[in-house]
């Protein structure tokens, strides 16, 4: 029986090529593997998956009765649906440790690095198994953007160093070039419908009991979102109602001045304050130096509504 | 500011070792950590620390404000009471995924072998940092006592390489000889109130919002019990009560005949044949072929439960 190696919904780069590299690395060690994903690949991600030839993994939502392997998040919102049917063989994470449990062992490589496939990348040390060219070529590009090349937070020494070595595999001479040009793809938000813009990079968490949804978008500049900031924001009130949730928040990031404004719709209106030391205005702050929801967003508003 | 790093409530040896273990890694790599417990030493864990010469950790219970490592479970009810106020840096581990969350990103290692020593000694060799020769033997005889030997179903091909490895460092022979050693030490019960024996090793799950009670006794001959059996039973019937857990469950494991006898005081009369298809006589019964709580008794029972 294979594994499913699958990542989050609303998959990103770091989900997608994770799943890839690790049902590579798991069908080389003699268990075999398919990757999976549980919806469409962003811009960037196709981008990505086209330089270096993979098709998209297979897109697949129900895992009851199945053996997986979970990529990227260890929560229960994010998992697919009917994981509670699934076996959770193992897990390689760079978050929170989050809700899901297992009632077997399982393996679990969680890191506080930038980003999973710096982990995968350990995991093919670990069992001496060479890295393809063009998978070391995915992997890095996942990291790169996990790390918003190198500027985020998140980012660690492990990272770089696995950047470098995955391409020197892959036989990229200017890394950082071709990050640029992943972020232009991320960067063409023009013409995209306001609910694809903000769930292309969405996350559900449970805090506390409350349902909050946090999305993310990352430009070049934030210019780009002028014209489209009301409706932005108008469409994350719908998305609010529509989930029953508490809070949902979009991060617009500016990976070159290196922060994010926030817009924000919530029923609990010091929430921000309390959570940022910065009140909103009209529903939207800025917050200078911001670039990681993982780092800088989710455990201070955690910690608020604790 | 110093990691506490330490294992389960009513810790055993591989809490013990895992913990002195670990401590002893971290502070090598420059993470300043100290070794504790959340409770008293086992006769055997005692055997094996005075064989090695080190004292044991210090007995901390309380843990709010602090950064915690923890060793050989991810579970709430295992955990120290305060451990929501505790920072959790990492979790070496080798059960089923708990139900521990954090709110900050975190090291897991966590993986499907007999021991968590086994998965202490991988982090060893990732950090490249060499094992003295007493570390590797309390580490080494971790091993022995979580696999009873590599008798359990438990036991993996990684333990017992571990085993021959930390042998080697440690100086030690005939390790085998020093395990049998160990379960002797486990054998002597005469004379232990019934209460102390119980809660030797004794752990509590939460098994779909049911407190359920598990404790093991590992011995080289069963008849050790016969005198003391009613004496026990009595004993887990007081503790359920107390605890208001919804079954208590002693296993009577002998290592030579290979098998456990269960000792039941639970709500569910119908609990133990659905679990493990053989009814209970006067609530007991012959498991044969049974070493193992982790593999051959908690899921089958999470299932029965879910």
């Amino acid at each position: 029986m294979s594994v499913y190696v699958v990542g989050h919904k609303i998959p990103d780069s770091d989900s997608i090529c994770g799943a890839i590299a690790l049902a590579y690395l798991k069908n080389q060690i003699g268990e075999p593997s398919i990757a999976a994903r549980l919806g469409d690949l962003s811009p960037e991600t196709a981008f990505i998956l086209e330089k270096f030839g993979f098709e998209a993994p297979e897109f697949k939502t129900s895992y009851a009765g199945e053996e997986v392997f979970i990529v990227d998040h260890s929560e229960l919102t994010q998992a697919p649906d009917d994981i509670a049917e699934a076996t959770i063989v193992g897990i390689v994470d760079h978050h929170k440790l989050g809700d899901l449990t297992t009632s077997t062992p399982l393996e679990c490589w969680i890191r506080p690095v930038g980003c999973s496939n710096t982990i995968i990348k350990m995991m093919y040390d670990f069992h001496g198994v060479a890295i393809p060219k063009d998978i070391a070529g995915i992997m890095m590009c996942a990291i790169l953007s996990d790390t918003v090349i190198f500027k985020s937070p998140t980012c660690t020494t492990a990272d770089i160093k696995c950047v470098e070595a995955l391409a020197e595999i892959a036989g990229i001479e200017d890394f950082k070039e071709l990050g640029m040009d992943m972020f232009k793809v991320k960067s063409a938000v023009e013409g995209t419908p306001a609910r694809d813009l903000v769930m292309r990079d969405f996350k559900d968490f449970n805090m506390n009991g409350n349902k909050i949804g946090i999305g993310q978008l990352e430009v070049i500049d934030l210019s780009v979102f002028d014209d489209i900031k009301a409706e932005l924001e108008a469409d994350i009130s719908a998305l609010k109602a529509e989930g029953e949730r508490h809070s949902v928040i979009l991060l617009l990031t500016d990976i070159m001045k290196e922060g994010s404004e926030l817009l924000v719709i919530t029923d609990d209106a010091g929430l921000i304050e309390r959570a940022y030391g910065i009140a909103c205005e009209n529903d939207r702050v800025w917050l200078d130096g911001v670039l990681s929801r993982k780092k800088q967003i989710v455990p201070q508003l955690q910690d608020a509504l604790a």
